[in-house]
């Protein structure tokens, strides 16, 4: 080998990938300065985020620069080494390029342990990245619970795959969506879940009636647009919704609007929580002794805006949606 | 007294409550039967939370039905009582209807404590439901640390200045959004907000790009709407937003369409959090190291879509946004 290969962002992406926006290049094999390995990459690992790195909208890592490399997830084995604890075939994982040999110093990368009875390709396309994507995301912020109702997105992808199985692992019920009858025959017969919906030919909320009347506890989203929202249409009360991926609105990113508000959430790693005051109800004495004690000290001050008169309520509720009120809106009914 | 005074829910409201939505009547006083005990209403509280009420939308309680008295908080004293451990002149605060008189068993009712130097119109106003809502949605969601900063929209309003003022005891920077310069100048020079942004006179994004540079870290929402997206577009990383209420969509509701999904997050009290899988890296080891294990021992299996040749990477990637992959895409680009 004399030569690498790399590809290199030529020019950020309009809606879909083009031909052109990235381009195939060669360069001359690099030769490992002081503290520098070189990696033979065995696999690259191609993700939907690749997409969101293409461009230079809000994101959560510096965008890929005209130019450069393109960015991926590669592992490979260590091809030349001048860097002191690397050794030629030493196995390493983490962020690279699209390369088939990275001059690398290591920084992304960590050594990829071999195990027994599991491939390279499966050590490092789900222990990698997709596992703990998945592991995460459920177990942290759904936390699924034994009989609980689980739904994930592109669930024959990488992510929704360990997914449903995590949350079978867990005794939930899990539905998957995915496009066709090839990917829901596999997810229930070969992982396991309940039930997939194909949503290429199937209508996603009548299915989701039909084989979830109870309700979602957790929507695992990495799909957005319609078929969240029909999803979320759905959700029981105090559902957790861990937001993964947008993958249905990546392509609209062109740089020229700024991302929907989904897409910001997620970018952000931004919590929305709906709740209701009684959800806390006995937690109310606890409240309101700690604010009595801030008000008895001045810490704490209130106004109440009091208007007399039962008569004139109907009246008065009104101000609430005209800002017409300030303070709380209280009504004398009859005197103290 | 011979008669009492309640408001009755005559139709649902269409938009902005219209005059005849409630009608206001007048019945003969109630004597108690036995466990029964009249309740003489003090203060009525007024809250947006009515206007849901009166609708047959999805809510978080059964909606008041048509011919009923409306439903609202109230305190006051028992007046007549036939109910053990019921004394006539005792303070009760909790829901009940718009009315001078209440007859009831307790359901929905507790002992309001009388509290030295603080006002039954504090004592109920603040200690009785907005003071909590603001307490454990600013302190259990929202997670305030010292330094960062908050934004609180309807700033001046019953739930508002509470928030502010917990916000400041807690060490943050609080910024209000409030209708009017009386308003504005009151949560800040009397309640101690650093800044409040008069919405009707100011320009909102901009005032807050002023205000708060580095961003928003919570955004304790009650209005939806424009307000909600302009702060939502300055959140910071790893920002909380309470969801507490969404007073600009209530009048919008007239149960003939879905309620919106910033309505429906706050009325099933659901939780959505975009994660990053990168953000949990230290704990990596963890998840791969039990996965592995779940590999090992036959529950959890997984399927990679595995494509040889680098030179083909930038057409496969595609695959990825319209579903043409089956399992986690890998470019085979050196033999393993």
């Amino acid at each position: 080998m004399t030569d690498r290969h790399v590809w290199k962002l030529a020019r950020r992406p309009v809606g879909d990938i083009a031909d052109g926006d990235l381009v195939y290049t060669t360069e001359a094999m690099p030769v490992p300065g002081p503290g520098q390995f070189v990696l033979r990459v065995i696999y690259l690992s191609l993700d939907p985020t690749n997409r969101i790195w293409m461009s230079d909208q809000e994101q959560y890592m510096p965008p890929v620069e005209i130019g450069a490399g393109m960015r991926g997830g590669v592992c490979g084995r260590v091809a030349a080494s001048n860097k002191d604890g690397v050794n030629v075939g030493d196995l390493y994982a983490g962020l690279g390029e699209w390369a088939d040999y990275i001059l690398t110093d290591g920084t992304g990368l960590a050594r990829l342990p071999e195990l027994p009875g599991i491939t390279l390709a499966e050590s490092f396309g789900t222990l990698g990245l997709v596992g703990p994507t998945a592991y995460f995301g459920l177990l942290d912020i759904g936390k699924p619970q034994p009989g609980e109702t689980i739904v994930v997105s592109a669930a024959a992808g990488g992510v929704g795959q360990v997914v449903g199985q995590i949350g079978k692992i867990k005794g939930c019920k899990v539905i998957g969506i995915a496009g066709g009858k090839a990917k829901c025959d596999y997810v229930v017969n070969e992982l396991g879940f309940d039930a997939c919906i194909d949503y290429k030919s199937q209508d996603v909320g009548k299915e989701l009636d039909r084989l979830a009347p109870e309700g979602v506890d957790i929507n695992f989203e990495q799909v957005g647009g319609k078929i969240m929202e029909t999803v979320l249409a759905r959700m029981k009360l105090f559902g957790r919704i861990p937001l993964c991926g947008m993958i249905s609105q990546y392509n609209d990113i062109d740089g020229t609007e700024p991302p929907g508000i989904w897409t910001m959430m997620l970018m952000r790693r931004l919590t929305v929580r709906g709740f209701i005051v009684t959800d806390f109800m006995p937690r109310f004495g606890e409240a309101a002794m700690e604010m009595a004690g801030w008000m008895m000290t001045g810490k704490l001050k209130t106004r109440q805006d009091i208007r007399k008169g039962l008569e004139h309520a109907a009246e008065t509720v009104k101000d609430l949606y005209s800002g017409g009120n300030f303070g709380k809106l209280l009504v004398e009914v009859t005197p103290p």
